[in-house]
């Protein structure tokens, strides 16, 4: 009984700063856009973080974890168990109610991550309607396959954190709808050559991924879903080595490939690095964190110009850094820490590859539909006036005098 | 001794939280104003936070809980308790130096809440005055009535963290306040219709409602005074998804009435649910949360429009958010949850009938005193021309240029 | 085991705290700094985070907890140590995975702190060996002397949370480099008349200050090195009051001196306390820290205006608020709390001494060096032009019109 308090007091606080990434998450993906989208962003990360829990709440936890279910599909019923939730012997580690609620700030993080990929010029409405579908359906039934264990669960897959069950889960939906909704105008120019648009609030881009750096103690730290002092405390050691060298590695690249001190890039190793740990922070050493880390970074910069090469417009990066270091990290769990081997990987590139699947196949199903009948992009002058003027009728900072874009 | 640790730690979490919320007020209330008031606000809130914290540490905590007492008014005697503190029994949930932490840092927050209300036009001197007095004597005297053990904790009145003792306590002074202060220059125009006065910069508004959401997690979950696990979680889930429900709510009823996505009042919706909660966190199921959240998202919708029908500016929405939803929250004790019944009800409106007295009479002698010798409203050249200028001849960015207002 | 259980929550969510405070040095660098130098502050900042965790994995927790050594320097190897990591007895307190990066997060502060006093004119190269150097060897060969069982530690020397070892250790840096940079262009006029030089993002400067005060419940409780409920709490207490103290005690100051609400003094004042009570925190009570944080109140704004006196620029105040109160509050455990005596306070200036030595002479043959070499300032043209544009090619705030400066 005391123990559990002890879990659930540790597991309580995790799931608070789990809740405090949205607020990371708006930060950077407000900071790296222009100014006259800035309300459009923030209303759709508010809209995430609360749809996202009331749909976990109504469907989504008792489809993630249905219980004994056929591996791919189960459903324990809708809305909260009020038994289970008198019974203290749920877990050693927390209580039903603490359980919901980690899982459930997770859910919404997915939709957040494609939040950024198509920001500045998605439609409001053909979005929400995404998020509704993929935060209810496709993240718990996806994430039920080795959290809820399931088939891959069985097959060994393993994923501790979220590299690939979050991470990738949002990256994959982030490329379909990129690809569908095509580039900002004046991301590329005539000749496909691609240019910068310059986010408009870096300090905020910048908090953005300190708090998100916090809130990943909670991320990797409560999936360990107990406070077992060695096996958290670890967890946190690889967490903060692998952001810290995530970025050292970006920034040293890009500064030999550029020769800048380029703040985004380092900003985004951090994140690659925290992607890229989460599979296996709770397996890894301090030198395999770290490798793992920079790995990550060297990953990011790369990936950051093969998508520009592509012609795909992700304002945030967030492909690279979900996608790219979501994958690296899944596959690090079979070459570094306790369980790397050949036999691992091999689980671990059949994890990959069956979230592609679902992933791509499921949002390429919604985004095309949407497409096809109300259409996802907004218009040439909205895109241009901003949609904060056309979608909310507000300025996000009204006193203050804007360049012209 | 393990248990008393364990809890000791939850409760400092708890208090931490509580503390942060002051940047949520502060980032709240300059971003839903504008500009050229924003040092004056930023020093208010500084102010409640260090001299409220001062002032309980001398007067209020023994004010609030007196020990035996006669029910209305006792005193324990000025300063903290050196004996009291180290008695490790003091309680099972907490230490001395914890319990005053904590609810110390309850105390600064009726003060803030008026501070929102009465932006962009109260003299800074009045207002300190105001503050001090509220937060040194008729915060803890009310408060005593019901958490000091007081006559409505006997007449069973309930009030789990606050939706009365803190909110609406807030609320009530910033009604009378706002009515005896008048509105801003531009608000209403010369036929009495209202009219927009645009706040300036709605990415630190919305981290400030972010921030609070995080809060709560320690206002609601601490108000529990102890870690127990069950009793915890549970208001950890009631909170979070009163406070998505309230902003679902009140984006949907605002989208339905006016066709738009309002970003602000989802905000307040969020924060409606959240007071709204407060006051039966620990009594509800998953579904009366949500139902409680949602109402209190309609009534921040009504109440925004009525308050505005009356002729009261109140630039933030404090009264609707802290008043009209904490009198919400608090009759909500009556009708659903654990304790649902006439006899729970006719209590919680004695409750809110005595809370109003108390602080609508208390805070209209004090600024009604203000107003009749010092004055409580700025020059309207200095109103015209910012507070920063003129009470701080500072510039909140000073490197930006401005729009003329 | 229970026990280590609660022990390490407290210490890793401390941790998690601590960490959290280079967001609070980042953002009050930048708000009172110019907007042309955002860029260039954050990436120092990040900077320091990233590679002060590695250096301190490298060689620096080694460096600073030796075991058995001479008093003065010892190594115990490079890395972690994965057999202590193992055994779950090393403390009752914390794993050796917390204790690592608790202390980790502490090495970072220091060269966090002299980036404050030198902005907006050092060259990013000279910083960045600074850094390194300062981070991976200075401060902890210096925190050895105490934390580490070294001859201040047999001496009687006290510093619970480092007054001295963590925040004086900066501000020697600090006024090293400053004099050795000179003042920015216009901060004295021709005749040697100090001038002002706005920050331009007070908001920002004004959360800095609260993040930092919320970290701070984790700086000093977190040195408390276990969760003990008195202990821990008694910290949170006397730290808290010595913030509102110090805060209230310069803002009436300096409304007695110069006839103003001065917002940025107040902050200072709060930021004052905070580093004052942090060499006895645990020993004080209410009264004792109300009155050490009063005192560091005063001594900032009289430092501020020394340090002006003596042609020193300092654009944040690090040298008063770091430096002065810092070695104030080390002072204090001679005069106020448990410890209090003549033999005590000897102890105590010898400790302050001892870390003036060290840390002018190394820092000294640092900046020295550099600036016989490479130079550790700008071109008059990039410093005129702002040190984002030269140095990173980027701005803070691409959309936003600014003044000339």
């Amino acid at each position: 009984m005391e123990l559990l308090t002890t879990n659930n007091v540790w597991m309580m606080i995790c799931t608070a700063l789990v809740f405090f990434m949205h607020l990371g998450f708006a930060f950077l993906e407000i900071g790296l856009t222009r100014q006259k989208n800035t309300i459009n962003i923030l209303f759709k990360n508010i809209f995430i973080i609360t749809v996202g829990l009331l749909l976990y709440c109504l469907v989504g936890f008792n489809l993630m974890y249905p219980g004994d279910f056929n591996g791919f599909l189960g459903f324990a019923g809708f809305g909260l168990d009020a038994e289970a939730a008198l019974d203290l012997t749920y877990s050693e580690g927390y209580t039903y109610w603490t359980d919901f609620l980690f899982q459930g700030m997770f859910a919404a993080t997915a939709a957040t991550i494609v939040s950024g990929a198509v920001a500045e010029r998605i439609k409001l409405g053909p979005f929400m309607i995404f998020t509704v579908i993929y935060v209810a359906l496709i993240y718990p039934i996806a994430g039920s396959w080795k959290w809820g264990g399931g088939f891959l669960d069985e097959l060994g897959f393993y994923d501790f954190a979220g590299s690939t069950l979050v991470h990738s889960v949002g990256g994959w939906a982030a490329l379909v709808a990129v690809s569908l909704l095509g580039a900002r105008k004046g991301k590329f120019d005539k000749n496909g050559k691609s240019l910068v648009i310059l986010g408009h609030n870096i300090p905020l881009a910048t908090a953005g991924v300190l708090i998100l750096w916090l809130g990943w103690f909670g991320f990797n730290g409560g999936s360990v879903l107990s406070a077992d002092p060695a096996l958290t405390s670890l967890t946190l050691v690889t967490t903060c080595l692998a952001a810290a060298s995530g970025g050292v590695a970006s920034f040293i690249l890009s500064n030999i490939l550029h020769k800048n001190f380029d703040l985004t890039m380092f900003l985004n190793g951090i994140l690659g690095g925290l992607v890229g740990i989460t599979a296996g922070a709770d397996l890894m050493s301090p030198t395999d964190a770290i490798l793992i880390g920079a790995i990550a970074g060297v990953v990011i910069v790369l990936a950051v110009a093969f998508i520009d090469k592509l012609k795909l417009d992700d304002p945030v990066g967030a492909i690279a850094v979900h996608l790219a270091c979501g994958i690296w990290g899944t596959l690090a769990v079979g070459i570094f820490g306790d369980l790397a081997g050949w036999e691992q990987l091999t689980s671990q590139i059949i994890g990959v590859a069956s979230y592609a699947v679902i992933c791509i196949v499921s949002s390429y199903l919604i985004f095309a539909t949407l497409k096809k009948t109300i259409g996802i992009r907004v218009s040439e002058k909205e895109e241009l006036e901003g949609l904060d003027l056309h979608e909310h009728e507000m300025n996000a900072y009204a006193d203050f005098r804007m360049n012209e874009h």
